[in-house]
């Protein structure tokens, strides 16, 4: 992509009233638009950058035997009211029609997927079954913000799974455990898992929460890895904090945090309101057993630019980075620019996404741009790089001078990771 | 995929408020569950032919200089006051929140997409630019019928064009006219180019219609290919049906159509409320020309559907179908299923996406189900077929017998088309 066809360039100011990290750079860089509070538009380098991170949760559901589906967002009123959450559930934007009954607008999917899939679960062959979506969301929150970290629409992935009993949900639950720890590495977050509140059906369920200083939530944990507990559910955090833990892993530690992931057992909260059963082997019926797994696929893209960033812009790691590299060059001689265009035509062949900043402007503010955008790995061109490139990482300051063919190489290697 | 996994089977009876053959097939065939009355749930053979028709689309308009985007559903009010559609868009879902003004629930995204791109356009040198994006719409229609034809949630690509003036506005209009036809076809569609009314603005505009019984637009057309009107904008349509076409190509007919696409010269409609202007050459401040281009996606899927079936059941196009081969045994003995299970394992490993039947029910059934679900290539492994697959399309009589090799090979230059 030429970055001067590029539709949504950096900007150097932005309006006061984003004041989170992640709205501020993805807002200057280009990536996206506030719509309303708590609603983004994401502009072409964001929807690149938000597809990847869609991709790589989506390869790790199926790997975990997840189905995709795609659900409404306008949901029937009746299947709300008989789980008791078109009152209970605070967040439910509640739409009008002119011709129909109220619609929920859905901020989750148990009230579609539940009766749903209950027309294909009738024997104990049917279970397990995993089924998930990546989807947006509404929830018409008290406070949207910190930019992508709490809005009211999102994307979201939420997979749902059904068992025949608790011992199967729970062994799925555990194995999605190591899934979630893995997909967040893949996106280069260290998600840490948190024991959080569970809800009147289970004592508990799993958060999984990242560092972060515009996260909402207060997490107590073991840097060694072996305790982490919401804050909501410690009696007396106060008293927890700067305690050696017991494995001597040294002192707990009392940090903020932002959410990316949470996991739940449902055993039969939503089985049980629409009699979703199976016959097992002797012919009875039993209740479906059920969890769901949610991760929070545009807040996981605040959260990335929350943690990786320095003060010139973004620093995207390499597996959800919109380009592969930035290409630019010093000077804009024609000799230098014919040059140029060649290698962007050949990396384009090759199958190299790349951002070509041919704009005629200054070399300080394509280095300043670049910085801020935050591609993995810049390439610049120049009359002292002679046939060469110079080859810079975003995160790292040294330099290399590279031919044309060891560049593409190396670009090529890279994106077979 | 092994079909005895797969989340969503082939039914025999629905719902008898399902009265159009796409809601009909695709609900029997395991692709689609109606949540309330014009909203449906795609479940995963459901999803994946969605998906294959929305990349198609993607790479059309790709191709056209298009740049995808997501804008958000949840749409300021404002914007929508400021062009007079608050009160005047019939269809429009007012959404009301407990913390906000009320909003729009998008079913366009004009008022999203010309303030925010005003941001972005100063001088002649920033045109033309094209944007689209492939995003669920809401419409509170007053009749949702016909299954996919015509819902109050419908997945849609809308691209938006810009430009310095008229002319280039009409340049892009009718490079657009070949795209959509050249797309339509792609996707197995014969769509009739045909001119429809236009708007305040603009004289006319073009709809993409197929004809088809369950379609709600009438047109009068010449078979010849130059001439296409809907009768909406005809003065006196029964004077013209039956009339010789003027260039010899017979008699014109009038036909009952769905308009799967429309294009449309929106010049300043939108530029004018938002002040969306540019600098040309002398300086000087002018209105950017816009067009619009639509293509329903899940609609397609309907519309494919409406087409191309028999009585058994949905005939996909190969380039939209769920899977490229549907995979079954006749007998069930070990030795056969063992084979069954090699030749599936190795298609899989070759990346070749095959939906194998892998229950133990009749070959009756199997077949029916293979004819009802529609995928183009149905193979077959018996004792009768010895070593070899039988072959056959599922629009076709014809039946070969092919070594698994020669098979393989031709699924996969089948799959390079």
């Amino acid at each position: 992509m030429k970055y001067s066809k590029l539709f949504g360039k950096t900007i150097k100011e932005i309006s006061r009233e984003e004041t989170s990290v992640n709205a501020k750079l993805l807002t200057r860089a280009g990536f996206i638009r506030k719509e309303v509070a708590g609603v983004y538009n994401f502009l072409p380098l964001g929807l690149r950058a938000l597809n990847k991170i869609a991709q790589i949760v989506r390869e790790e559901m199926n790997k975990a035997g997840g189905q995709e589906v795609l659900l409404s967002s306008l949901q029937g009123k009746e299947n709300w009211e008989k789980t008791g959450r078109w009152e209970s559930f605070d967040a439910l934007f509640r739409l009008a029609s002119k011709f129909e009954k109220e619609y929920a607008l859905g901020p989750t999917h148990e009230e579609v997927l539940v009766p749903l899939i209950s027309e294909f679960i009738s024997s104990y062959r049917d279970l397990p079954i995993y089924v998930y979506q990546i989807q947006n969301k509404f929830r018409d929150e008290a406070r949207a913000k910190a930019g992508l970290l709490r809005g009211r629409e999102f994307l979201m992935k939420d997979l749902y799974s059904f068992h025949a009993d608790e011992k199967n949900m729970m062994e799925y639950y555990e194995k999605m455990k190591k899934v979630y720890i893995n997909t967040f590495n893949r996106l280069g977050l260290s998600a840490i898992e948190t024991r959080a509140a569970g809800g009147t059906f289970s004592k508990f369920s799993h958060e999984y929460q990242v560092i972060c200083e515009s996260g909402e939530d207060q997490i107590i944990y073991c840097p060694g890895g072996d305790y982490a507990e919401n804050v909501e559910i410690i009696e007396n955090p106060e008293k927890l904090e700067n305690k050696q833990c017991d494995l001597g892993h040294g002192s707990l530690k009392r940090v903020k945090v932002a959410e990316v992931g949470n996991i739940f057992p449902l055993k039969n909260k939503f089985s049980e309101p629409f009699n979703l059963v199976y016959k097992d082997k002797d012919g009875k019926d039993q209740f479906v057993y059920m969890g769901c797994y949610g991760i929070g696929i545009s807040r996981v893209m605040g959260v990335i630019v929350e943690v990786h960033h320095d003060e010139n812009g973004i620093i995207w790691p390499r597996s959800v980075a919109p380009y592969q590299a930035h290409f630019l060059t010093v000077n804009n001689s024609r000799s230098t620019i014919n040059k140029a265009e060649k290698i962007y035509n050949n990396l384009q062949k090759s199958g190299i996404d790349i951002l070509y900043d041919d704009r005629e402007v200054s070399p300080g503010e394509k280095f300043a741009d670049a910085d801020l955008i935050g591609i993995p790995a810049r390439l610049v061109l120049s009359e002292k790089t002679g046939d060469k490139i110079e080859w810079k990482e975003r995160n790292k300051e040294k330099k290399e001078l590279l031919s044309i063919e060891e560049a593409e190489k190396r670009l090529k290697e890279e994106k077979e990771l």
